[in-house]
C-alpha cells in the first residue's frame, strides 16, 4: 500500500451494486466486499459513522463487526465529526475511540479546544479537525473574512485560515491535522503554507469533484512529525470512486465481477496517488 | 408542565445514585427512573446520544427504548451536534429522526446551510444549531472579532453574532433556532436583539453554573412563530441538576428514596421556570 489512499467506507443503501439489499444486511455485506477487494491498496480506511447510525442499534452492530474486521495494523480513522462541550466530548472520546476501536477521528472545532481534549487524553489517538470542508456551502462560513491579527500584509483572512492558527495554538500539534477538501485548492494552498507541519486528510476526489492535482502537490506536510512521515502525513479519501465502480454491472452479475470492478477502482486510485519522497522544509 | 424545563437525559456512568451499576444496564434503569420521575414537569426530553453511544450498538439500542417510553405528545430533542456535508447529513437525518424518533435535533453550523438542509427535508422536525455554547473554551472561536458588515455603527462582532446572521438567511427560519449556553448571559441577551424570533434552547444551567435569570428574561423569542408560542419558544436544559439529586444518599437506599429525590429537583427547576405572558414586538 505504497499511496496515501484513504478508503472511504460508507455505502449508501440507494447506492449498491445488484444483489445487495438496501438494508443493513446489504450495506454491511457490501461494505465487507469493499474492504476485501480494496484494503490491499489502502494506506488507512475510514468509515462514516452516520451512513451506519442511519440504521440504528443495528447499523452500529454491524459498524463493530466491520471494524473487528480490520486488521490492526491498517489505521482505522472514523469519520464522526464530533464537537462539544468536555463532558460530553468525554463520552464520544469513550463512544468512537473505545466503542468502535478508531485510531484516528475528525473532530469539529466550532467548539473550541473542549471538543478535542478528551480525545487527547487517550494514547496514540490522532485528532483530524474539520478547517476548511469540500461541501458547496463551507465558504459561506469558512469564508467569512476576519481581521488578520498579525503583521502579514493582508488587512483580513478567511475564518478557516484564522481557524487554523487558532488550532495550532492548541496542545497536541502532533497529534492534531486538518481536514481541507479538494474541492478548494487554493485555500488548501493557503492552509499548507500556514501550517506546514499538519497532517492533512482531504475527502472530496471523485464523486465531488476535487483536484488530485493539488492534494498530492499541497497535501504532504513538509515539516515536524507529519513532515517525516511517508507520504508527509497526506491522506486522501475515496469514497464513492471506489464503492460506485461496480453499479453498472446488470443484474445478477456474480459477486467475483464485482469484487473485480472495487479491486481495479481502487488499484487505479492508489497508482494515481503515490506515497512520494518529498523535500523537507 | 407550565414551565419552559428540558429535561435532560444523559446519565455519566460514574455518577449515578446508589443501587445503579457503572454499565448500560445502570445507565438505561437510571434514565427510565429520571424519565418516571420528572417528564410531569418537563416541557421537552433531552437526550445526549453521547452518552448512549459510549457503549456502542448497545447503548444505541438502550436509547431506542428509552425514546420509545416517552409519550408522544412530549417533544424529543437528540443532542447530536451533528454537521456534515449533504450527503453524509441525509444519512444522519436517517440516523435521528428516523431511527431515534427525533421531534428536534442540535446541529453544528460550520459547514454551513447544508448540515441543515436534509433534515428541514423531513417534516416537523426543528433544528437547533449552536451559536454560543456554553463551554469555558467557547469563547476562543465563538467570540473571534469579525468585521460587522452592516451599518450597526460598531466596526466588528463577535462569530457567534456573525453565525446568528448567517442562519437568519437562511431557509426554514420558523424550525431553526440556536443553542445559546446561560453560562454567556451578555452574548443571550445580544443574540436575543439580534434574533427576536428565534427559539432558543439554553444549556448551561445547574453544574455549569449559569444565569437563570437572564436566560428567563432574554430567552423567549418575542416575534414571529416562536414568540407566540407559550413561553416564546424558550427552553432551559437542566441535566445533572436534576440526575444528581440523589447522588447522595447512602448505598442501599431504596428506589422509590431515590425517585422521589428526583422529583423533588425537577418540580424544584420547573417552578423556576414558569411559562410566561411576554409582550410581543
Amino acid at each position: 500500500m505504497n499511496s496515501v489512499l484513504c478508503l472511504g467506507l460508507d455505502p449508501d443503501p440507494a447506492a449498491l451494486p445488484p444483489g445487495f439489499g438496501p438494508d443493513i444486511d446489504g450495506v454491511e455485506a457490501f461494505a465487507r466486499l469493499v474492504l476485501d477487494a480494496a484494503l490491499p491498496y489502502a494506506a488507512a480506511v475510514k468509515p462514516n459513522l452516520a451512513f451506519y447510525e442511519a440504521f440504528g442499534a443495528r447499523g452500529l452492530a454491524a459498524l463493530e463487526r466491520l471494524r473487528a474486521a480490520i486488521p490492526a495494523d491498517v489505521p482505522v480513522l472514523m469519520d464522526a465529526k464530533r464537537g462539544d462541550i468536555g463532558s460530553t466530548a468525554a463520552r464520544q472520546a469513550m463512544a468512537i475511540v473505545g466503542a468502535l476501536g478508531a485510531d484516528a477521528v475528525t473532530l469539529n472545532p466550532y467548539l473550541g479546544r473542549d471538543a478535542g481534549e478528551p480525545f487527547l487524553a487517550l494514547p496514540d489517538v490522532f485528532l483530524y479537525f474539520v478547517c476548511r470542508t469540500s461541501n458547496p456551502a463551507a465558504g459561506e462560513v469558512q469564508g467569512i473574512a476576519v481581521p488578520a491579527d498579525d503583521s502579514q500584509g493582508w488587512p483580513t483572512e478567511p475564518l478557516y485560515a484564522r481557524m487554523a492558527r487558532v488550532m495550532i495554538g492548541w496542545a497536541g500539534g502532533d497529534r492534531l491535522g486538518f481536514v481541507v477538501g479538494a474541492t478548494a485548492p487554493v485555500e488548501l494552498v493557503a492552509l499548507r503554507s500556514l501550517a506546514p507541519d499538519r497532517a492533512f486528510l482531504v475527502p472530496g476526489i471523485g464523486a465531488q469533484g476535487g483536484d488530485l492535482n493539488a492534494a498530492l502537490r499541497h497535501g504532504p506536510a513538509r515539516a515536524g512529525a507529519a513532515g517525516s512521515h511517508p507520504g508527509g502525513g497526506l491522506l486522501v479519501n475515496v469514497s464513492r470512486g471506489i464503492s460506485g465502480a461496480a453499479n453498472d454491472l446488470p443484474d445478477g452479475a456474480p459477486r467475483h465481477a464485482i469484487e473485480d470492478r472495487l479491486r481495479e477502482a481502487a488499484a487505479r486510485w492508489a497508482s494515481k496517488m503515490p506515497v512520494l519522497s518529498l523535500p523537507r522544509a
